[in-house]
């Protein structure tokens, strides 16, 4: 079984159990749309869930799940540390095999247009599948997030959705629509409950404040565990792969006197990722992939 | 294409390249079997070749392997830092998949036999293989190595060869021949060259002397790199994976003020342990290897 494309909603909900659940099942009720992974968090009050199938199979789960999180979300009464403008907040499409992010493009269209035109809930496009101009970054659609949106929209034409609108929708707000490669959502816990340090190491270490190349971090408390968070997206882990995120954030921490409590991944995570980490943990400079029984069986097999 | 058996010889040649292509050659020239990895070392001046396939193929080439081995080595003229008792030194069948070690140690016993009768070289069958009280353990077999067990196998009837024999063969010595689970060839090189470090590191990490269970290590000088090298074997990562043995090498060498230079693994490695040591790194508690995305959705297209 093929399959091209992965998509990885962001849903306004990391609480209700009961509510993730029917979000997806709402995925899963698509013939060749198929659930790999689930990530809820109670302080974002945020849900990731990573599906993929075939394109047209992809497309459906989403408004799907869309057409879900409007009926069960009311960001009126939505509180979390991670920002958000939507019931479904993000809906990113990432090519997977031979797939194109054209391909992708093409699929966060089509699924923005059915989400406004069947659902009426309005639609940003972000990143690659952008339309306006300075809509690429998906922070800078967001900025002022489903409260401050919600009045602006209509005083400002530069605040309105690409689809829709003007207004935001009453409950559901808006979703943002993308198509983006592969990215690496890893957040590092400190042990420690002062804001000012995650949010210090979270300007430190993020591009557009001059840190570390293709990262972006923002500070979050974490109150049901006494902790803070800097909570990150790795665009490119080529370029910046997780341990080298965790290398610095680790030296900023101990600089300002806490340590690092624990990390965690939201979401999947590539395999060249965790082998970039482990030959970088062992000091194994000549580490390759082709030295994994599994990887070398696999690669074997597949050719004969 | 299912391959049901590895096997993994250790040649006493790791200096001449065209030898080592010879020795390669003969395994690939099995219908069937298929080398996985290859690698050579000066200062061991040994070659150890990774290969599976289906069991009658792999035993075939197995002894292939030991015919040309025996044909190109002549331990007389040959020195380097790892004991060895033949030209091909340690001929281990390990179990993939569904294959189980007894399935292996049939194996073991079929090449061991052929190797003498054909070939005329001597064997000793050893681990899971062995058939003689006291001879599991490979160290205690090759003991002496080829120099001290060609003089004392006359004299001494508890060093005598399982099959064949009591003279070891006057070039190749005697082929160690046995069954055993899959096990990770670790070997970490200090920035020094005073053997005695790596000597005492070696002795204060292996099982025998009071170590880290599971563990095989032996302190090597690396002329032609100006290092010395503790040298290992894990016999189950499960239990003591490779970051474990990093991490304790490394806070015995920097007690003895030296560093790590670097690590390197002989053969393959379970991606498991990739995935252990990537987790530790990174003190990820909750990683699992059902998110990384390939593994993920190799799982799928199985399960379809």
């Amino acid at each position: 079984m093929n399959l091209p494309v992965e998509c990885v909603p962001n849903f306004s909900e990391g609480r209700d159990a009961a509510r993730v659940a029917a979000l997806e099942a709402a995925i899963a009720s698509v013939p060749g749309s198929y659930v790999l992974h689930r990530t809820s968090d109670a302080d974002h009050n945020r849900s990731v869930i990573t599906f993929a199938g075939e394109p047209e199979a992809v497309l459906e789960a989403a408004v799907r799940a869309a057409a879900r999180a409007a009926e069960l979300i009311d960001l009126n009464h939505h509180r979390g540390v991670h920002p958000r403008l939507g019931a479904l907040d993000v809906l990113p499409f990432v090519p997977l095999g031979d797939t194109t992010l054209a391909d992708c493009v093409a699929l966060a269209h089509r699924a923005g247009e059915r989400i406004w035109r069947e659902l009426r809930v309005p639609v940003y496009f972000y990143q690659a599948a952008a339309i306006r101009p300075g809509r690429a970054p998906l922070e800078k659609i967001r900025q002022g997030e489903f409260e401050g949106l919600r009045e602006n929209t209509l005083s400002d034409e530069t605040k309105r959705p690409d689809l829709g609108g003007p207004e935001l929708h009453p409950t559901a707000g808006a979703v943002i629509v993308g198509a983006r490669p592969i990215l690496i959502a890893y957040n590092i816990n400190l042990a420690t409950a002062d804001l000012s340090i995650a949010k210090n190491i979270a300007r430190a270490v993020r591009t557009s404040s001059g840190g570390l190349p293709c990262v972006k971090a923002l500070g979050f408390p974490l109150a049901s565990r006494g902790r803070v968070q800097v909570s990150m997206n790795l665009t490119d882990f080529n370029v910046t792969p997780p341990h080298v995120v965790y290398a610095e954030v680790s030296r900023l921490a101990a600089a300002a006197g806490v340590t690092v409590a624990e990390s965690e991944l939201i979401g999947l995570i590539p395999r060249k990722a965790v082998e970039m980490g482990f030959a970088n943990a062992l000091k194994l400079p000549d580490f390759a992939s082709s030295s994994v029984i599994e990887t070398c069986l696999a690669s074997r097999a597949s050719a004969k």
